[in-house]
């Protein structure tokens, strides 16, 4: 050991070898005894900096096969030292990890750790494929040129297949040989396209949670769930791994990522963006939608993809209570802060909210099953947990329940438009902030997104009102009083997409 | 801030706030200046960890735009405390950085320091496009099933470019309608393709420095050119990011980087491997070659690439002293310690030394732009100045020099054919370590690598041989009594690449 002061203080190398030996044995209980017991105790990594004790025996305990390169000790007395050591693990690549060791009364422990591995090739979590670019624009002085998009793995990019977040479909899929129409349009005003982002299965959850290849991490609220389904590009455009994040929303998969993670998103007007080469979720309430860290960049997309507007409304924005207070109280009370002056109060009636979501989950089901149920149907059990129950369910709804269900859900979005009328309706972008992962590990991540059935369900009582009515909605991230991200959505009548990327940039 | 001990030690908060200030205003003096002065004071981060204060000058300063999300202090004494900060950069992503500080003589200064910051989608410097994967294999249970290659971007890839290492370049090539038949072979041997990896421009230098996406990493040396052309496919081998590099070796592409950052590689036999769909450099001495981290992958790779082998002969190995002392002193003593104990010692005439690597690199050369030429003639000044200047005396020369240096060349090939017989010879991979690089930036990367023109001229008179004979080479990994990676080259007659390749797995 090379050292500041030559001479570690006693009993300080024992304890950074049996440290090194509990890793190497992956030893998660030996790990977290020799760090501090307390709150103040710091362990910091890729996923984010764990604070307290607690929080550091959750993560601790990945155990890897790691060289010592070099060591060195900055000695500050005989009870505190810092050890600096640089690592090389067995496939290549050098990390390093830096401890302050304190001797207390139970005798050597680390309070911070900050620890660096060799980044993996790309973050498999977030990304399929990624290039510099992947595919160049073909205007290189487009409106939208300098920008990069991560296409959600359901849209066509030519040369390679759709992923639709599952091995079994990519496997099976065809060589694409156009680009999606959305995808086209985006390449033909100038952006490039960086990579093709994960999703989840079929696109068919809310959570963001892959038990396939990891659940991509919430970069804005560490250790949460990114929200789905269009998790992947949410991820990287909260990453700055891309600018635009191209999804879809059918039930919400971009209001939810984007209050989730702090991002401006936007569900199109139900038919207004082309869905050429798009996978079909459920044709209905299928819409494309996409996510930016900036309003202005959220309505320059919407430039080059949707049509122009028609329809014409007030700006008058309506805020219903009861529709507020679905949302968890961190949530509402943050949009209640956060409402312009001039917001009008209505209470609408909402007795038949419980049968419209049911109608629309039963008729969202039949349509996902007709599109996919005939392929998925001998391989229901590729499916993680979570998808898979969700698709048996779609199996057993019959030809009758689901036109009932169409006819309930069709006279809903009716009632819903009504409402709504030519004024602006506030909502929440998800019921809760995102839910904890467990441990950050896929498998967790898919429980506590079981856990976490209840809020999901909330949320769906909140984004379908947009989805049965076929309404555009932009998202506008918010903070709780603690700190984590929520959003808001404005929704407004069919047509309106511009009207509402326009407010969005004023009230941003 | 949060804090161990509520309270910081005096002056400790004006310290570092005076450090995020010189960061925010990418002030390098000032960076430097909160830097404790001597040689253990340490600076890590993604590129490695730089111990003394003047290692760490070097690399202070690049100055970003960040806010402080979290700060923790740890306070040990009056005069030491511990800071902890999150950052969140305004394109996304949070990073971490942990620094020890202590009060001296001339006020605060860091004595430790580790930075993290958010992984980009994916280093640029090693990679084009990656993918998990980027194609898929065709046989699930071939021989190399579970190995992941990274393709020098000179071999076509099914449904992309071929980039050669030039912007230019890669805009005006067509899509890639079928895989390179090398990369075919990969394929239906159970490999996946990783991606597509960087290359020096055109593959016309041994340096690995690249003036348009920088310089691919080295791991193994940090701080340190990573070796060319096949450069980025050697990175991500050492960094495991992929397990198998696909590259080519003309003048020692595969052989240099090989040495510098410490894997086993081998130069094929001339004509050995089908070159379909691979960009030429010089056909006259353009080999397929590889990269693993050991012989039985570097051998495995070549029972799929290689054809049955037909020539026979011995395992002696040969040593020429002159050849060897071409290398510095300490590669030179490494390949010396190294040699297997019945290794003859043997005195070639090799007058004729200067005379030959002056042919092969006209030769060479006038392939070059005879190959390139007409594309290149209108667009020189679109090259870095080390390749531009490379084929812009590739353009001066004659057809008859050119003649004249093919017959030299061809009649040296011969001799050295001659000389090695049915023996095996060993050389150095390259005539010395990895050079330096300035400050681990391009611009500085690609003045290394001139002011190393020396160690490079030293390389050609060591790696022309096999080269010229169209001979194989399989390049072992040593380190120097420093610990620095090296190479050491096994040469044999032509067809005898299984040999070399099973003599490696024998001595490694």
């Amino acid at each position: 050991m090379s050292a500041r002061n030559p001479q570690p203080p006693a009993g300080l190398v024992e304890a950074f070898r049996a440290f090194e030996q509990a890793q190497a044995a992956g030893d998660s209980a030996a790990i977290a005894a020799l760090f501090a017991p307390g709150d103040t105790t710091l362990r910091g990594d890729a996923d984010g900096l764990a604070v307290g004790h607690a929080a550091i025996s959750h993560g601790a305990g990945a155990g890897a096969q790691r060289r010592l390169v070099q060591t060195h000790v900055q000695t500050i007395d005989d009870d505190h030292a810092l050890v600096v050591a640089v690592t090389e693990l067995p496939s290549g690549g050098r990390g390093q990890q830096t401890q302050l060791w304190a001797r207390l009364d139970e005798g050597w422990r680390i309070t911070a750790a900050h620890v660096s591995v060799p980044s993996p090739p790309l973050d498999a979590r977030i990304w399929r494929i990624v290039g510099d670019p992947l595919v160049t624009c073909t205007d290189p002085d487009g409106v939208l040129t300098g920008e990069t998009v991560a296409v959600k793995d359901v849209f066509a990019v030519a040369g390679q297949r759709v992923g639709a977040g599952h091995p079994e479909w990519l496997q099976h899929a065809p060589v694409e040989t156009e680009h999606a129409a959305a995808v086209r349009l985006l390449l033909d005003a100038g952006a490039e396209i960086r990579g093709i982002a994960r999703t989840v299965e079929l696109a068919y959850s809310l959570t963001g949670a892959n038990p396939h290849h990891g659940t991509p991490p919430n970069p804005r609220a560490p250790h949460r769930l990114p929200g789905g389904s269009t998790s992947g590009p949410a991820s990287a455009v909260s990453l700055g791994h891309a600018s635009i994040g191209l999804g879809t929303d059918t039930a919400g998969s971009i209001r939810v990522p984007a209050a989730y993670q702090g991002l401006y998103g936007i569900r199109t007007t139900h038919g207004a963006v082309p869905t050429g080469g798009m996978l079909p979720l459920a044709p209905a309430y299928d819409a494309v939608g996409w996510l930016a860290r900036s309003a202005f960049l959220l309505r320059a997309v919407g430039d080059v993809l949707l049509p122009e507007q028609e329809s014409a409304g007030h700006e008058t924005l309506v805020v219903v209570p009861a529709l507020l207070d679905l949302a968890a109280p961190d949530v509402a009370a943050a949009i209640r802060a956060w409402l312009p002056r001039l917001t009008r109060e209505e209470h609408w009636p909402l007795d038949r909210l419980d049968e419209w979501v049911t109608a629309f989950r039963t008729h969202q089901g039949a349509q996902a099953w007709e599109a996919h149920g005939e392929w998925l149907a001998p391989r229901l059990d590729t499916l993680g947990a979570e998808v898979r129950r969700r698709f048996e369910e779609a199996s057993l709804i019959g030809s009758e329940q689901a036109a009932e269900a169409a006819r309930i859900a069709a006279a809903a979005g009716r009632t819903v438009r009504e409402l709504v009328g030519d004024r602006i309706l506030v909502l929440p972008g998800a019921s809760s902030v995102a839910p904890r992962v467990g441990d950050g590990v896929a498998e967790s991540a898919a429980d506590a997104a079981a856990d976490h059935g209840a809020a999901r369900e909330a949320t769906l009582r909140i984004t379908c009102l947009a989805s049965l009515g076929g309404l555009p909605a932009v998202s506008l991230p918010l903070r709780t009083a603690e700190g984590l991200p929520a959003g808001v959505c404005l929704v407004a009548a069919p047509g309106r997409d511009r009207d509402l990327l326009d407010l969005a940039t004023r009230l941003s």
